[in-house]
């Protein structure tokens, strides 16, 4: 059946209730009865959940074959959680396992083998990258990955659409009952939002620790009432890889370039007022908007209410200047960030249903003025690929752009032209993450293109200055420069699915063909 | 059907799986599913959850007849929000109403008249007391209310055996997305723990506020995720009965002699060594324990590790000595508790599942070394009754009582071994509140009874020069002194139903027979 956004999704993906993707608000409303997780009851006095080791967590929480586990993505490149229960669930036996992580990177690589040998047959992810990514789009996993962004993941664990057996919550640190924070420890990584709805709705939760700390470890973000089994590990992550102050703060002119025409897009706005609310994304242009911003929000007298979103240092900067009113955190991705969120008090550590979640009763991407966003390819109808790379394969992530794009008043991505000789603005995205409805403004460095939808940001944007053009000219500006690309071929079969944040299907990716 | 306390419960409740009493840890590893709201998806960016008035709030809440309400008693003798919930549900001509109240107590005296023309028809709380009290005991309302210990209340919430289809949470505090607080305003009690639970079960959540604040209101006890409208009235209740200085500091030299007897028990025991854990009622004794803990602590370089429950200015007093670690705070019940939970670095706020749901997968008081807590009856069995008067009328209110004492490892009842010329220590009960296997020591004037199951406490107090003697020879004492009472006539009519923790049965009370 053909989406809203053109795609072609195949009828056997849609059964179960499960619907093409039919506009981004298609689901206000919506009414549903939450999932629920079974949950053994602990009334005895009790001192301890602490068990030997791993194994005997897993044991105790009655996997077996067949089941859904979880992880989060706070450790980045440094988690060591994830290869550690996998190796520990394949040497048990236990087979076709369903991985429900918040995020796979290049550190989960040594899972690639459990996929070849049906230990993992199914996968749950915002990102697919490295040799995970191309292991998926070369269909070997048995199942169709499922792509979801981070409100959509929570979505499908409150509605039920995914269930958690047992989750393996990595926490920095840990006391002897369950309560878990981000904060602390050998592997401080700030915040553990991404595991507060896994840990209220998964059966089972087993907290991962390396820093065992006093009762009770207060406030914290994992409950102890929610809590089956806590179990003590060397080492949980790389702290080094966990986070770092590399900050890429970019020199590149053409980057440089882009974020001055997005901040002077963002500033012509109407929502550009004392109060506004501002997310944006790790990229280099992105991180300079933030930065740019600043000359604009002092010259007016304009506070920024609040910030959410994964945190960096440029936001934090801005916070310490008294130009943030609040900050509510949903990942940290540096010292900084981290540090702040343990000691300012108005940063705060939130969950992600209350980040992103479309289906709660209003998560804060409802109430975002501004988002600043990257991407691989734009098309002509302002559709967003962030999923695919070039060649057609799995490699990136949707996290929460497709979220805050459809939240936020005003979202602008952010891309250069064109990317190594291939165009970024094309006449139609290799796969749809973020569909063209919630996409308002298109910066490059050769042009800037609103969505006509939107004539009022046409209006306010009139006078700026900026070399306003259609999206159509910009993709013949990318034409002109690197040629037409040349289709990228596919098979037949599905490799992943791209579930919209609201659990309807926006598109499918298939498997490449092989280049002869 | 007679249950483990030899009480006789009527086949008529015992339907749905319902099962008398059968031990305090009898349902522990029980299994089940876990309760789940129903929810409205709110996916489109928007401003305001707040609502023109409570009618309109009621009318989108789609309140109807039959339905179940919920409410805190944050605010105790100053809460405004039942009554003025009431009203307008009776004003609208809504009838069949059950009200889920954490407790309720003189100031809702109003909604008696509700009780008698059929707006109200079921009753849950912990308190009864007053006019609500002898309504029920005069057989006015419908169905027998049920009385629930706090633990209890969030259990059946969690568990699903009550249904919240709309929660109305007072709230000191709201930004208008919802996320409200027990801090600030003009009515401020501190935190707000009772209602956690109901803002993550009801279907639909009414927030009702007198102090809207900026957005985001963090970091929320309630937060907007689960709001579903906002209503912002003139007052929510009167600040002068929520909280104030005029703690009851015993000088009645009967009850220092049983806070001295209770502190010399329970410093007596294994259990007293750093880092102990303690809670205690705001009855005199109970309060005067407290601060008789203080020298043997300094003696002994003993710090508490952590204090929870209910909070008074005493456990104040010695954590800014720093002789407590960590208070973690389900009630605050004077001005000097909601200024320490607002400002002191280790005073948090808990959910009352957090505090003692004996059902999720492990409550505070299940970490906890000792309960100081107060009883109206006292039986040779140890068991205790905190809910019927000498008159067999419904006046009192489990609270913690039931949870602490089967969570803590030491419970201590402190008690006048007379009250008014009637005896405190009996042959029976009247009603079975707390079950005498939850209950380690029972201490009046007179003298110390130790459950003789306890043979390890009976040993560590031989030699601490306290006037030891079995729970028989205190009702001896007692009737000595005032004689044995004549026992309550009751009709068969039950008019309440005694919900132990877990569910179970444990005593019904039945409408005392009139004096004639």
């Amino acid at each position: 059946m053909i989406n809203k956004v053109k795609r072609d999704i195949p009828d056997q993906f849609l059964v179960h209730d499960v619907e093409v993707f039919q506009g981004q608000y298609y689901r206000e409303g919506y009414e549903y009865r939450k999932a629920a997780p079974k949950v053994k009851a602990s009334i005895r006095p009790q001192e301890s959940k602490v068990v030997s080791d791993l194994k005997e967590a897993i044991i105790k929480s009655e996997l077996r074959d067949g089941m859904t586990v979880s992880f989060h993505h706070h450790f980045r490149d440094g988690d060591y959680i994830v290869n550690m229960v996998m190796d520990a669930i394949h040497e048990m036996g236990i087979r076709d396992i369903t991985v429900c992580a918040s995020s796979l990177g290049t550190a989960h690589a040594p899972i690639v083998r459990y996929i070849e040998d049906g230990t993992i047959t199914g996968i749950s992810s915002s990102g697919v990258r490295g040799e995970i990514g191309e292991a998926i789009s070369e269909g070997k996993l048995k199942n169709p990955a499922y792509i979801r962004c981070h409100g959509g993941r929570v979505r499908a664990i409150e509605t039920g659409d995914i269930h958690i057996d047992v989750a393996f919550i990595g926490a920095p640190t840990s006391d002897l009952y369950g309560n878990a924070r981000g904060k602390g420890g050998k592997s401080d990584c700030g915040v553990l939002s991404y595991s507060m709805v896994d840990a209220e709705y998964a059966d089972k939760v087993v907290v991962i620790t390396d820093t065992l700390v006093p009762f009770p470890n207060f406030p914290p973000s994992i409950k102890q009432v929610d809590v089956d089994y806590v179990v003590v590990v060397p080492e949980i992550g790389n702290p080094r890889k966990i986070a770092n102050e590399l900050l890429r703060f970019t020199t590149d002119p053409r980057e440089l370039l882009i974020a001055e025409y997005a901040t002077k897009a963002l500033v012509s706005t109407p929502y550009f007022r004392d109060g506004f609310s501002f997310q944006t994304g790790g990229g280099g242009p992105s991180l300079a908007v933030t930065r740019f911003l600043k000359p604009y929000m002092v010259e007016k007298d304009i506070r920024m209410g609040f910030a959410i979103g994964g945190i960096t240092k440029p936001m934090i900067d801005l916070m310490e200047e008294g130009l943030i009113g609040t900050i509510v955190d949903a990942q940290d991705f540096d010292l900084t960030s981290i540090a702040s969120v343990h000691n300012h008090p108005r940063h705060f550590e939130i969950s992600t249903s209350q980040y992103a979640n479309p289906m709660n009763k209003g998560a804060f991407v409802n109430k975002l003025d501004f988002v600043i966003l990257g991407a691989l390819e734009v098309d002509t109808d302002f559709n967003v690929n962030v999923v695919t790379g070039s060649d057609g394969v799995v490699r990136g992530a949707p996290g929460g752009h497709v979220d805050t794009a459809a939240g936020s008043k005003c979202s602008i991505i952010v891309a250069p032209l064109v990317r190594s000789r291939i165009p970024t603005i094309k006449d139609s995205v290799i796969t749809v993450t973020t569909p063209g409805e919630s996409v308002d403004i298109v910066v490059t460095e050769v042009g800037v293109a609103v969505n006509p939808a939107r004539t009022d940001l046409l209006e306010a944007l009139k006078d700026s200055g900026l070399p306003l053009m259609t999206i159509e000219k910009l993709r013949d500006e990318a034409y002109q420069l690197v040629g037409k690309p040349e289709e990228i071929q596919f098979e037949d079969e599905v490799v992943a699915l791209v579930e919209y944040r609201d659990g309807t299907l926006i598109d499918v990716v298939r498997k490449p063909k092989k280049i002869t």
